[in-house]
């Protein structure tokens, strides 16, 4: 079945798919934003215009994630990256230590900027296996007194995730960059919690960063204003001009979620499409090998290795001749990687799951 | 005469208007860029696509500006404000002390983060006429040895505007953010040029520097990866994922500049449309009172005040009735401001001339 605009089947890690109903949206407000005759890209963010989109795109966060009262929700720039070293400069004191759990690329370089700035201890890193497993969380062997346990609650290269939100006697910190918004969570669970826009959310450009009051204030009372949490808390996410675009994306996709039905909805849709793409692995008796354990596939990267490299290369040119693009995997991981964010149809897992059984039965 | 598309003439200091025919063009790329199956903003910047994108954009840059070999081109988050940390961080080295040239709110701006990271000297300030000049740079007092001397082309919150180049013993850093593209300008005078792309090139969310290699080689070894020049520039801007829409955005407006005969040309427009504007404050008859002194008055951003603060709300209310908004001069200088840059046409220029030498005859 075509798709609409002659759109394809866009399985990319990042910047993934979004929502054709919130391009079709962008591209009817591009040269006229509802009457006030600019585009949101020409608009001045201190303009009552711009101030709505901005403070409805939190509104709605609040409400799909369920962002009780006491937490700040910023909208910065730099991606996840920056939050890598904006964390341990405003939390990581001189004497504590930060708790790192590494279960694959993105935690890794999270404990490396955190060493440029202090201690942190590696309390679980999954390496000699490859990065194909998550801890429980009642089984991490926590600093006393840490100042910060953090963890990636989905792993985009190696297509692990943890499955619930952690219950620690530390503040935890987790990078949610590729599976917020796919599922319901405890937002009280965590002091702070960061996300590159790019996968889930919108398109490049920003992270969202939602922070409990109460660890924001132990930042320092000074640094660099674009390293600062509390100044950019206090300045609405408006310290300086936001990537404005940006973010009426994204608000235009946490209005589309929550019409959807919000973060339940997408769950149940997105179990359903990670299944069958699941199921064609499982199905095809050996011929696509699952990179990550049972209990800790992701939801969102789906990652698999075919018997060679030849077939794999075959497998992403054909794919890619019948409209399903970016399948090829990393490669730390090898093989392939479908990513399944909360925008891709149902359709195009169907498709895929399809072509993959197709393609095990012509070439196993 | 009407604009396209419902449009109004949008004199806002930045985010700015942009071209119109740029927004058309994204408009139509908006859900499948040119074939592609997909928007720009669900493109991975490591695909065909998007490479093509930033390098063309940075090769049109490059024409544009008559960026010379030996200097990098980065795209990078956090805006100037980020800059204004990052140079010292990069280029101030402890024992060595750089000059600051203060003529505004964004000078003040940059010598405060200079402050918080080691020894900056304001070797010019024009505080005491509320930042209403600049001086030549033949008569600066420069620091012997100094790391770099800092100055902001074009104060967008004063409205003054160094005409020429410098041309100076020690490494050159400019702040370009509103006026850069403006005018033709000569490179090799400069060893780091930085932009915001809000007012000239295009949305929010990206900052554009120039920097010259062997002023690059100057930065520290390892520091981090968001904040680190030299990673950048072996990156290609692409260390981690870029601001992809907003640096699209910007390349079109590289080859709008281009088709409309380059730097020169709009320098030219620029006069043009900056002159009528000061025409209409120069035969008011002292009823519209300039800020700027006469032979630094900026051209793409225009600062009056009239007799009362009724009279200036009148005025912009005004205004606005008749199509022309984002006149209110920030609060530092009072008055009204009308930000005049490359995409604002001539007839937006003329119709407030006219409207402004209207309203003088009604209420002088």
């Amino acid at each position: 079945m075509a798709q609409p605009h002659g759109r394809i089947f866009n399985f990319s890690a990042g910047p993934g798919t979004l929502p054709v109903e919130v391009l079709e949206q962008a591209k009817e407000d591009l040269l006229n934003y509802r009457g006030t005759g600019m585009s949101v890209m020409e608009m001045s963010h201190r303009s009552k215009a711009y101030e709505q989109i901005i403070n409805e795109a939190e509104a709605d966060l609040r409400s799909l994630m369920g962002i009780p009262e006491g937490y700040k929700v910023l909208f910065l720039q730099g991606g996840a990256s920056l939050q890598f070293s904006m964390i341990p400069m405003s939390f990581l004191g001189s004497g504590q230590t930060a708790d790192y759990v590494v279960t694959g690329t993105w935690g890794k370089k999270a404990i490396e900027a955190a060493n440029m700035v202090g201690t942190a201890a590696k309390i679980f890193d999954a390496k000699d296996t490859n990065y194909n497993r998550v801890p429980e969380f009642g089984g991490l062997n926590l600093t006393a007194g840490a100042a910060y346990v953090h963890f990636t609650s989905n792993e985009t290269i190696q297509g692990v995730e943890f499955k619930e939100d952690p219950n620690l006697p530390v503040p935890v910190v987790c990078d949610m960059s590729s599976n917020i918004l796919s599922r319901p969570l405890d937002v009280s669970k965590y002091a702070l919690i960061y996300a590159g826009a790019q996968k889930n959310m919108g398109p490049a450009g920003v992270a969202l960063v939602v922070v409990r009051e109460d660890f924001l204030a132990k930042a320092p009372e000074k640094t660099h204003p674009m390293l600062d949490y509390r100044l950019q808390s206090e300045n609405g996410s408006m310290y300086n001009t936001p990537p404005c675009w940006t973010i009426y994306i994204c608000g235009l996709v946490y209005k589309h979620l929550l019409a959807k039905g919000g973060l339940k909805a997408m769950h149940a849709v997105n179990e359903k499409k990670a299944g069958v793409v699941y199921n064609a692995i499982d199905s095809s008796n050996g011929f696509f090998k699952p990179h990550a354990e049972p209990n800790c596939r992701s939801l969102m990267n789906i990652t698999f290795t075919l018997p060679s490299d030849e077939l794999t290369a075959t497998f992403i040119s054909e794919a890619k001749a019948e409209g399903m693009v970016e399948l090829k995997g990393h490669r730390s991981v090898g093989g392939c990687r479908a990513s399944t964010y909360n925008s891709m149809p149902l359709e195009g897992c169907e498709k895929l799951a399809e072509f993959m059984k197709a393609f095990a039965a012509k070439n196993g």
